[in-house]
């Protein structure tokens, strides 16, 4: 193995305690916070802490090792609900590495986002299970197939939306799924679906939003003439595509470059800026305020 | 003087012809070119030729020496448009560096386009006249005064917007301008005035269009949770932050980000943004078609 | 199909020619270029020409449809060879987009390069055969074996460097292979491999070059605390990481960035750069003048 | 006033106090630290921790609001050194927003450095004063005049270099210099210069360091022909262009750029990453670690 390899094998193996947390600014917030980590044996690996001024709100994410913490998982949550989130009136959620999260992955016709997706499956990029693709077309099936990946296609997805989507929840259910990738999926989730996702089903959308927002986006941007085309990725709400930003990114564009270019770049753009998105969910690296994510690691 | 500065004083000495043509895709037309202005004695030095696939349209922008050219610059117009063009069906234009195109300068309040602008006229980067700076308001004046630059106030600008206007075009006519530059004069135009400079008023909008048009962008931009910010320079055109686009560029932002730092990141990126958009409008390096520019030199 | 897609499959389907140039700046040189197109039939698709005013050196690239042009593939070279380039001294090469290039792939251990470029292979992103994979380990060959992809393992390529190499030559010949890539294969070539296959090995170095040749660029990065790290392909020269650059891109790292992360962002950034060089390559899009590349579409 | 002008006035205009730590890690720290700021009425706003994991060392950045402190600014760090620092063997510095740092520019004959920092503290964006400009040639004196700022020139630079420093460090002290930006100043200071304001002197250097340290970076990225130019800000150090990085920004080339081109290009660059060094330097936001810099708002 060389150095690169064993640096890229040996890592986040211990269990960490991930703490995510919005509040009305109240003095001593983040010294309860620290003191409840450290009195407990807590020791911290990351702390950060902002204040929206307009708003008074404080965001914070603290991460700690777990190695000798005086409680479990669910009692660790608990004894920071009675002790320190009641008192602050704190909006918070605290996850543990060692709880690996399960993700389901919708798919229609485009190889990329899912070929991009299976390779840091593959090498194991990311902690995470995938127990389930789920599609409205067969093209990707071969994808799934050869890496042992349960594949569910449904017909007539358009429809029988809500028919099939019913079935698809089950499905999610059934397989404990965390989270949802929609990897170029092409298809528009009823509200009843997202709603029972919140902030945990994630789109890739090909265009800078909010510019270009719905379909033909690369087309438009041709048209439009734009010197730069982008890529979104961001949590789906009821209306379409404007839901919380998680991450973007952008790529030149000049005189020569056909619709044909621009989609091509715009698909490498799109897997990495999914990619992304992924591992900043995946390591509980942004939280949900009013409409717009807090990105820490960005 | 260093050899930097050598460098950068002897360049674009010799007068150039810049020809650029769009043309529907006809065979002998890049040869028809290229013969006359080898036949006439000039010595090609830049060339760029491309067509748009969908609508069989070619673009070209040619640069030759006038140094032993056969005609003067009126003769050349005259003799390409015989001999090549209307054989050809061409649209084109020729300009020669000889004639320094003379740029007026409309501003309101915020110095930082106007700043960085004048910067590039002290230290000679662009080769262009500016006879004339226009303002609706007083702030920006012992800016134009430290170089003895002319500065016209206009007052009551929205309330008698024709008349000002009329005003303006008198000004603008009796210093031969031959564009202009809006450097965030924050003021619409009337179709009037915009109609008599087609393709010659260059706007900095702050911005990564089509996203956030209009008033406001940067708390547009916080508030829908945007991680890049942009801006984008235009032609002006009737129909408000929707002309022909000829620079964009972007920045990041993260999670500590206010609305200020927005701005402040911002308007570093409208001057250079502007500035590139103007060194592309002055050296010919661009062409508009159907509401799109294509910019040679990107 | 979706419009996308559509627009994906339908291109280059035509037979093409493309021209590369560099010769002294004479007059008289473009205009023989497109009237020996024009003469023989040939409509203009593209044309780039500029000068290195410091050499007074002409690069050129043109394209032509070869459909209804007056001469066969070989024909054309000579042809143009007699006509054209003997009278002006020209450095030339002419390649046609029916000869599909043949390209190997030499790797080691790391999967991020191959699996890349046998995506783009699988979706037919570009016109290229891959007869051969070359490797000094087994890791990879089950991502050859999933595509029936050949895969030939050398082993004690350190130690028995010319017996190997010989052993690759022939099979490099006996495939008939046009240009190599090296996908971080790890192993330095010797002078006389590389001599058989001038400015045809790809390499791609995962630094921003000439920061960081030779061994560890992240971990040099890191150490260095540079706030920005780059990736690099290149022509391999005899000189270790010093060929002419085809293509390099960067990405920002901060300040919770450990030497896992640069490696991840690395490996994101290395396939991308490959990639592009391997698609201007491919493409004929660039020729190598003093060490450097000129790339017309960047 | 518009609502932008607002936004951009009212700031910062409250005393804060901004803690910079690094340290051993060691159990308890942060609680420590956020414990001080709490108790003596502190309002913590803005928190970020991080370790190395390699050499188990935090880096912490702490701002709080003065309102209401219990102590003064010297009793401040008094204390925190008593009760805090001195417990944990914590290497500490703390700032108050209140003292206005004092900055020297060094310049020779480039404008276009000095023109930014300028413009930047004209429009009141850097909590700064500038007492005192040196150079060694005339070139630039007009700029100073124009709004009044002290200009000393020193002759003969190379060939009395101990002397003209020894007059120029009384100078220093003479004005309480805090910090030393050279904005182009062309000069090697000697070491015994360097040491008096250790990670206090920043310079730009026009490259992607450690690409092209040294002279004419610009010819030699132009020769060695990447695609992408740099700029860096960094300390000084005994060593030439080997000092801490600040920060580093690129931009692309293409194959029309000349020498010039990069130059021009260059420059905007420079005096972009150069401003962004210094805000990073007033605001407090970075630390230095065994020869790297952490930038916490980055």
């Amino acid at each position: 193995m060389t150095k690169e390899e064993v640096l890229l094998k040996m890592s986040k193996k211990k269990e960490q305690a991930i703490l995510l947390v919005h509040s009305p600014d109240r003095p001593g917030l983040v010294r309860a916070i620290t003191d409840f980590i450290f009195s407990y044996g807590g020791n911290i690996q990351a702390l950060q802490y902002c204040v929206d001024m307009d708003d008074m709100v404080v965001f914070i994410r603290a991460k700690w090792s777990m190695e000798g913490f005086a409680f479990s998982r669910q009692e660790t949550e608990e004894v920071f609900r009675e002790k320190v989130a009641e008192k602050f009136d704190m909006k918070f959620r605290i996850f543990f590495t060692g709880n690996i999260p399960r993700m389901a992955i919708f798919v229609s016709k485009f190889p990329h986002c899912l070929s991009d997706i299976v390779y840091r499956l593959r090498v194991k990029e990311w902690d995470v299970e995938v127990p389930l693709i789920i599609s409205n077309h067969p093209d990707l099936k071969p994808i799934a197939d050869r890496y042992d990946m349960r594949f569910e296609q449904f017909r007539d997805v358009k429809e029988n939306k809500e028919e099939v989507e019913a079935r698809q929840l089950e499905l999610l259910a059934e397989h404990k799924v965390d989270f949802i990738v929609l990897a170029r999926y092409m298809q528009i989730l009823t509200n009843n679906f997202v709603s029972q996702y919140p902030n945990r089903i994630i789109n890739i959308h090909n265009s800078f939003l909010p510019a270009f927002p719905g379909a033909q986006p690369y087309q438009s941007a041709y048209k439009r003439g734009v010197k730069i085309i982008g890529a979104t990725s961001h949590y789906v709400t009821e209306e379409l595509d404007s839901g919380p930003i998680i991450e973007q990114d952008v790529i030149r564009v000049n005189y020569e470059d056909s619709v044909d270019d621009l989609i091509r770049k715009g698909q490498d753009l799109e897997k990495l800026v999914l990619s992304s998105a992924i591992w900043s969910h995946i390591n509980r690296e942004l939280l949900v305020y009013k409409g717009r994510t807090i990105v820490f690691n960005k």
